[in-house]
């Protein structure tokens, strides 16, 4: 696994880049572009800096890149053998997050945000997770910056997929299963439906409820905000520069699985900024769920970011914020929203979504475990199943970045269902 | 995790190198020193040349370095977290092998076993696995090489963790639990033991007796033999220049868990080459888990590797062929013998055994975890605790090379466990 890239020294900032400046967020009440102050109380300094910033290129502070390179660079794999499967002409590269102590491309973010909630002297954290890489990245960050944490995990996740809650608790971090009786936005949605599967938006409304009423407390969230989408771009920032010293002069495609959407914009964002330089002509595609098809379904319309309407109001692809999706496997792509930054990449034509059904995702992900050893994240097997179609349908060689967001190691029941003919 | 050293081109067979050579392995029925031909209906061709080399230097042939360069060099991690934990003086490395596809060493030697099977024409490969990294680490050897495979697990992981098993069936390999119905050794252990947690020996029984009775069909193990634990040297090979990259001019001790004994021989032999060739005074410590222990407990004799009696007799430190250990969670370390070349350098006086309780692994794990970030493999927990235990007795900085065998991802319900207050 030797690699001469770097970790890369600054993340890239779309918003300073684009051609249209993307729409503000508001504010909940005045509906108003919300203001540095108007978010004091849920985040730190740093990050509301980061999340209204329209500089092109922010400096990643040293105690982040020193635990950025205990991981980093992360691999960019050239998938022959997948080639070899899918007889295809094209040349498919993986950029792999799966080898980060979470086994997932979240912990890019998690230590950013530890680190910059350290710094304001932040005693605890509250989060939401669904199938629990954002939990589990957080807890990770926050042993790390010394920081207590609180997860409410997505009742879907909780009960039938335990590990990652145990993988939080290792780290010393304490989950409750979403809706909970400890908020009053949990009790609310009991009262209503006592059998919901639970989602990320009452999760969000929950851990964000827990935080105001804790001055010692702030909120994270693990995708969807600009400060997020920031932080991951490390993914493609490296990913652009692997290409290159493997001697391709750009990728034609990129596939990335979007659920909040901060993978794929954290990959697809500096390859998008090739061809905001006219470098290149990368063509970006959104993979998102047939269950959650907040682009390819959804409105692009202001919404809140949670299901009781807390947090800012954000310009976003949307289902809806009371949006309940079924309990699919790909526990980290069942959200009703899309990060307002991918969001505007996709109106102004750089990126375009497609929809993937949950068994041709796994299809794809064995075909794809068999020829390349790894056992990739549902989540990121709707990327694969997106990129194989694609790649079986060309004639002439083409170059496909997929973003493989994650392993797949802890979602292995998903995988013996899906092998016993139990889904769809 | 750039890194400047190579991936080895040759192993390290210690057979050729020690000032006395190992006592041969016997034939069982004529207790006569065993010679290729004797092997043949268990094994490859060129495993079996490499069971019987005392050739120093044996090459790697490059579609197994080409499989290595997925996921080789793993990273010699220096653990400044873990020392601060500890308020020790020493600086702890540790040799990271759960960066591979199935998260564990296992593979080096998977890789070479498919390999060389795959050059004899070998349709089918049998084998048996405890906690699952043995079978799933040759499920994708066998998915890269194109070999089918069938595995006996010892019934207690079968049972309790099912997700290497679903990770072999991803792989496409098939499972059984041992003792099974299918083979007469499975079927006479249950007429006596219905209730039996299994062992590796009945396994191995089992999978020998299968892979004799067809002959397209060739047994695998995953540990204990010469040629298992040569295919392991590449991690010591790596960790002893990385070593020297990182400015050290030896190890003091060197700590690696001990089941089969592969992992730890693999890690330590290119120490002790260091140590043969006058260039270092390392001293290596097998560890061991208290209910397993071989090398502490065990005597040194010959010693059937399977309980029914089918394999060679063995000179090595044994607890008997018919030991049958707790269920504890480090399955890998649940192993009657130990290999015969690594219990020959415990006579010779480089190797010295200490056990381990399996709740101090797990304490030591979780300090580890939350320091580092990884969470270990139940079995590379135990050599992180007795190392440790060591750093902690320290008064003067001293070099410390912990073998962190795998990550412990599939093993979290052993962290639910201990984390809980069920554990011992």
């Amino acid at each position: 696994m030797s690699d001469s890239i770097a970790v890369p020294t600054h993340w890239y900032n779309i918003a300073g880049d684009l051609p249209v400046a993307p729409p503000p967020h508001l504010h909940p009440g005045t509906r108003e572009p919300i203001a540095a102050d108007d978010l004091a109380p849920l985040f730190a300094s740093g990050l509301i800096e980061q999340e209204l910033s329209t500089e092109t290129d922010i400096e990643i502070p040293e105690p982040i890149r020193e635990v950025y390179g205990t991981y980093r660079t992360t691999p960019l794999i050239r998938a022959r053998s997948f080639e070899k499967a899918l007889a295809t002409p094209a040349r498919i590269y993986v950029k792999y997050e799966g080898v980060s102590p979470v086994g997932s491309h979240k912990v890019n973010s998690a230590v950013a945000q530890a680190y910059y909630n350290s710094i304001d002297g932040v005693a605890k954290l509250t989060t939401e997770t669904g199938a629990g890489q954002w939990g589990s990245a957080l807890a990770f960050a926050c042993a790390k910056f010394g920081i207590d944490l609180e997860v409410w995990q997505v009742r879907a996740s909780y009960d039938s997929k335990p590990y990652r809650r145990f993988l939080i608790e290792t780290y010393g971090g304490t989950v409750h299963p979403s809706p909970s009786e400890l908020t009053e936005a949990g009790r609310k949605v009991l009262a209503e439906l006592p059998d919901t599967p639970g989602s990320l938006g009452i999760a969000v409304s929950e851990a964000v409820e827990v935080a105001i009423g804790d001055a010692a407390a702030r909120y994270t969230l693990g995708s969807v905000l600009n400060h997020v989408v920031l932080h991951q771009t490390v993914i493609g920032l490296e990913a652009v520069d692997q290409l290159r010293a493997a001697g391709e002069t750009q990728a034609d495609v990129v596939f990335g699985c979007a659920g909040g959407g901060s993978n794929l914009a954290g990959l697809a964002f500096p390859f998008i900024r090739e061809v905001l330089r006219d470098r290149a002509d990368t063509r970006i595609v959104a993979v998102e769920p047939a269950a959650c098809p907040s682009i390819t379904q959804g409105e692009y319309r202001y919404d809140h970011g949670d299901i009781v309407g807390l947090t800012p109001l954000l310009k976003m692809h949307t289902l809806g914020q009371d949006f309940i999706p079924d309990p699919i496997h790909a526990g980290g792509l069942r959200y009703h929203g899309m990060a307002p930054l991918l969001s505007h990449t996709v109106e102004l034509g750089y990126v375009r979504g497609q929809a993937v059904e949950q068994t041709d995702a796994f299809a794809a992900a064995v075909t794809f475990a068999r020829a390349e050893g790894i056992v990739p994240a549902p989540e990121s097997s709707h990327a694969i199943a997106a990129a194989a179609e694609y790649a079986r349908s060309l004639s002439e060689p083409e170059v496909i970045v997929i973003g493989l967001s994650g392993h797949g190691q802890l979602d292995l029941p998903a995988y013996h269902s899906y092998l016993s003919g139990e889904l769809g």
